[in-house]
């Protein structure tokens, strides 16, 4: 059990901001990228269903031209790493049926002890407008932005700096990283990296609602 | 800098999943309470608007009442905290201009070296239909699932097992919790606390789709 002490968790997560200036210079070392990647695939989801997939864009041309399709946000260029999340733009029956045999093979049990969890799936994603949100697309989105936090508080827990960007124009991410023929859409983009020390944000006081106003008890 | 191995990242993520039984004999300390509720808090969002309220509730026979309005999971009585994540239904001009007057306050600054911040902020939430996702709802139901993947992973940092649940009837739980008078809307559920030792899940291999699906590089 290596757990963290409470103390050190809101130490992380007061430590982290959305970063504006990157250090171009610094670079993720390997064994933490590929723990924030393996982060991201541990995600929990809706059913488990994983709707989604992460788009890591290392190709710095290609990088040019999304940070073009991000207001020249310099983030999308300068960080030491880039992440698209996309969500699945539909999840049919044939999904539901490859991850109940995925469940099968991994716990090694008969696909017929999964058709009960199974039918609620396939009924769940055969009437989209009952789904959370009344949609598809707003129930996929959703589950993208819990990987998304699950990022960012993961690299806060390494000592890795990033950037949540929605700041971004869906279509032309589509078209660059070829999502759309693939049956995904880009909902939302991570940068991580290292701060700047040229980044006035850095130091600046954190500004959440108080407390009070946020946490309600009944 | 109290930051977290990689080793020790995973294991934490490794170790989390969506409990089913909690032991109902068993409390969150105080302490660790209080950090995840911070958590909570110091959950990034879209321009940092925090359009969310999160209720926690204690009172048994509310929890009784949620229960029936989620399908009688038991986590919603059994466990030892329950957290409602809510959006705030309409972001509106007036919560721009009370989130500019706390930057000003917590950051010593005028006010008016906001008005550019301010603008950008009143043109996206005057202009829904151009929000990531298309409509207010969308997006601030976003926001809300980006807080509930900080506060999982938090969880999960401080050895605090938890069950993110979007299984409930959205209507009732407004009405119990009152929260539409006051302008929100429920969206999902998170319960934690200690996984029952009768919990048959807890000793399954956690499910995912294999790397090379979820990530890709490009």
């Amino acid at each position: 059990m290596f757990t963290t002490s409470p103390d050190a968790l809101i130490e992380r997560l007061l430590w982290r901001y959305a970063v504006k200036k990157f250090d171009p210079a610094k670079k993720i070392p390997e064994a933490s990228w590929a723990a924030l990647e393996r982060a991201m695939v541990l995600a929990p989801s809706s059913y488990g269903l994983q709707p989604w997939r992460f788009v890591v864009v290392t190709t710095p041309a290609v990088r040019a031209r999304l940070r073009e399709a991000s207001w020249g946000q310099p983030q999308i260029t300068d960080a030491s790493h880039l992440v698209v999340f996309a969500r699945k733009v539909e999840v049919t029956v044939a999904d539901v049926d490859a991850y109940v045999r995925r469940i099968a093979e991994v716990r090694a049990v008969p696909g017929q002890s999964l058709d009960e969890y199974r039918g609620m799936m396939t009924r769940s994603v055969g009437a989209p407008a009952g789904l959370p949100g009344g949609s598809m697309e707003t129930w996929t989105r959703s589950q993208v932005y819990i990987a998304l936090g699950v990022f960012l508080t993961s690299a806060a827990m390494l000592g890795i700096d990033a950037c949540p960007m929605e700041g971004f124009v869906p279509a032309p991410y589509d078209e660059i990283l070829g999502l759309r023929a693939q049956g995904f859409a880009a909902v939302v983009v991570a940068t991580a990296g290292y701060r700047g020390a040229d980044d006035a944000l850095a130091s600046m006081p954190k500004v959440r609602a108080r407390h009070e106003d946020v946490v309600r008890r009944v």
